[in-house]
């Protein structure tokens, strides 16, 4: 496996220095391949189905493992979506001259080497697959067993245009050795990957950072919160506070604990109740939320639960600092929101609140790279460094220095 | 130690929101102070000084340990020019409105805590300080067991500036348990630490590198390069190589191996070793160089070495290709740079060759905080991501996303 690494930095060179053109005429050809092979894809994809019948997998994993005709088309679909976005490579980030007249120009390149390990979603292959060569990389995916043989049918389609187009296979690899020895072994390869995502259940995201030596980006859990004011607008607070936690609770931008000032509890806790009745949340509040409306009790540990489900615990504070407080104590540094109409209090809210997105009167809903504007989704990292919040394809570059001078020395 | 550093975190937040106002006042007061207790700053460095004395220290770390009148003014000065700089927080790095109505602002924030490991000079301990203090970080500075006594006079000093103005000591702290076990715990508090610099010898960066669970941004070796390609000026080539190599041996951006171009070789070698002589460099070349000098042959071993002496390995090659692909071999992705007046060359070099800084006819010599005009310096970085080459004080920030809706929900 070593040697399989040696030989994927080799390429990264080569894949770094194509032009968007070339990158991008291979994209639609794979775009076109995928729809090509439909058949070929379903059916690899009906033997991880059966494997999962077998093994009793659960109905939102089997959900999430299916490929259907649909589904193909949308592989293919985000692909070309990839191949239209802005060349990601070469942009000038900053440039300058110096005292001693040499032009510097910062420019943004491919990071090299990275490292992809993911769960179940097929689809997952062959965007993360787009995007790194979109931007340049190398890819090394790593993707759950039980999708072990959709993966393999998408990654020798893929493939096989690369090599259509003189270009080395390799550029797209599944990591030879799937096991767990051969994942540890991944991570700790920081001479030849640049860059780890892992992409799961915490128990893997735990594992990796605490053992690789690679830098890792992490899409860790989010519990987010939403605090309302004392100066809300009371229809945008309960308009909001729905939408980010019942829109989709298992997304890791829904909102996990509201937070209400104190002065308003009492006015807004029971039409709050009703609207969340109506969409069958569980609630758990403080016990001061517990004197204005009739629901079961949070504890301390509710608090820092990212409950990936349709429960929302609710905790009334005695003013923003208070709520400030909770979230550094309690938050995982993802998304939190104010709803509020106060000027002051909205930017010491947003100034204070550390947390790759904080909002003033919207759902933390939209920490998303496409709400976000960026294109495709690479991930949304709860890395405090590189990068931070909704990953666009950018956010798969580096960059390096160019220093243009005429005999310089020092 | 657990508690130090939740309360590091806890001060983080705080200093995280100080204006510029308060910090470069505080910033002035603290080159005051240190002005003012010159002698309390030398007399603890004389039993430092002494311990090495006693413990045979080598001449060159003694002079890095020694602090006289002028290199404390010297610290003194470097703290106003930090106080100086353009505000590092609260830049506004991108910004823009979605389709929704959300107005995005991506702006720069303190990192949070940073652990800086570093040896000897202790001109280090309040560089350091000031810089984290004026990107509104907490320090943990963990220096050289020789400079012990001086690092607590200087850090002593600083302190009682920050409290003198109402502002928590813990923003600069030294590690209370500055043995291994002090630093290996360090290094794995991810909860509470945010970034780990290390400074310092192959040995510390290995190991940080290896058992860090925090981020790292390394500053390790450069093992650099300059190619004089078939199409260099003659003249600009000899004088780049030699600033190259003989202006500071000992720095990370000298000159280590020399790549020259098959066909300029038999012209260039002559008047090259004979400069080279004429700066007392040992050459050490491989077969066909030695064919044209009359100088030591190089091991394979020798193109790897980071030599920090004034001795220079220098190896013809075929072509440009060639030039390149010994660098990806042996190089440390630190500063390389191509002496040519053939502008695809420069352009395929600059292109081609993956390193923090690539440079076209000037001397590797500028890879430098200063000399790239960022100020102050904080180090280089030889990481890929986050921050590589040349740091200055805004590679001391990361971002959030500011997001201002009027009620957005998704």
């Amino acid at each position: 496996m070593q040697q399989f690494l040696i030989e994927a930095k080799k390429t990264s060179r080569h894949i770094s220095t194509l032009s968007g053109e070339v990158k991008n005429k291979v994209l639609n050809q794979m775009a076109e391949a995928i729809i090509e092979h439909c058949d070929y894809i379903i059916n690899h994809n009906e033997k991880d189905m059966e494997n999962a019948r077998v093994n009793n997998l659960d109905a939102a994993l089997m959900d999430r493992l299916l490929l259907t005709g649909d589904r193909v088309m949308d592989m293919a679909k985000a692909i070309k979506e990839i191949a239209a976005l802005k060349e990601p490579v070469g942009r000038t980030l900053d440039g300058w001259v110096t005292e001693d007249g040499l032009n510097i120009q910062k420019v943004s390149i491919p990071i090299g080497v990275i490292g992809i390990i993911y769960e179940s979603r097929p689809n997952v292959t062959s965007d993360t697959a787009a995007l790194c060569f979109k931007s340049g990389n190398v890819c090394v995916l790593k993707g759950g067993k039980e999708a072990e043989n959709s993966n393999k049918a998408i990654a020798t389609i893929l493939r096989k245009v690369l090599d259509d187009n003189g270009l080395p296979q390799n550029a797209i690899s599944l990591l030879p050795d799937s096991s767990r020895e051969g994942v540890a072994f991944l991570i700790k390869q920081d001479k030849y990957v640049d860059l780890i995502v892992p992409r799961g259940g915490e128990a893997l995201i735990k594992y990796v950072s605490e053992n690789a030596t690679v830098p890792v980006v992490k899409h860790d859990k989010g519990v987010c919160h939403t605090y309302i004011d004392k100066d809300a607008n009371h229809e945008k607070a309960i308009a909001i506070s729905i939408n980010a936690k019942c829109s989709r609770p298992s997304a890791c931008n829904a909102l996990e604990t509201l937070l209400i000032h104190k002065d308003v509890a009492a006015y807004i806790l029971p039409p709050l109740h009703e609207a969340f009745m109506k969409n069958g949340t569980e609630l758990r509040g403080c016990s001061i939320t517990r004197n204005y409306i009739d629901i079961h009790s949070a504890s301390e540990n509710d608090y820092d639960t990212e409950y990936l489900a349709n429960i929302l615990s609710i905790k009334v504070v005695k003013n923003i600092d208070d709520a400030i407080a909770h979230i550094a104590k309690h938050g995982s540094g993802h998304s939190e929101a104010i709803i509020s109409e106060n000027y002051s209090s909205i930017n010491k809210f947003l100034d204070e609140v550390d947390s790759a997105c904080v909002y003033a009167n919207a759902s933390t809903r939209f920490t998303d790279g496409g709400a976000f504007g960026l294109g495709a989704e690479v991930g949304i990292s709860t890395n405090k460094l590189h990068s931070r919040g909704p990953m666009g394809i950018n956010d798969l570059t580096t960059f390096k220095f160019k220093v243009y001078g005429n005999g310089q020395i020092r």
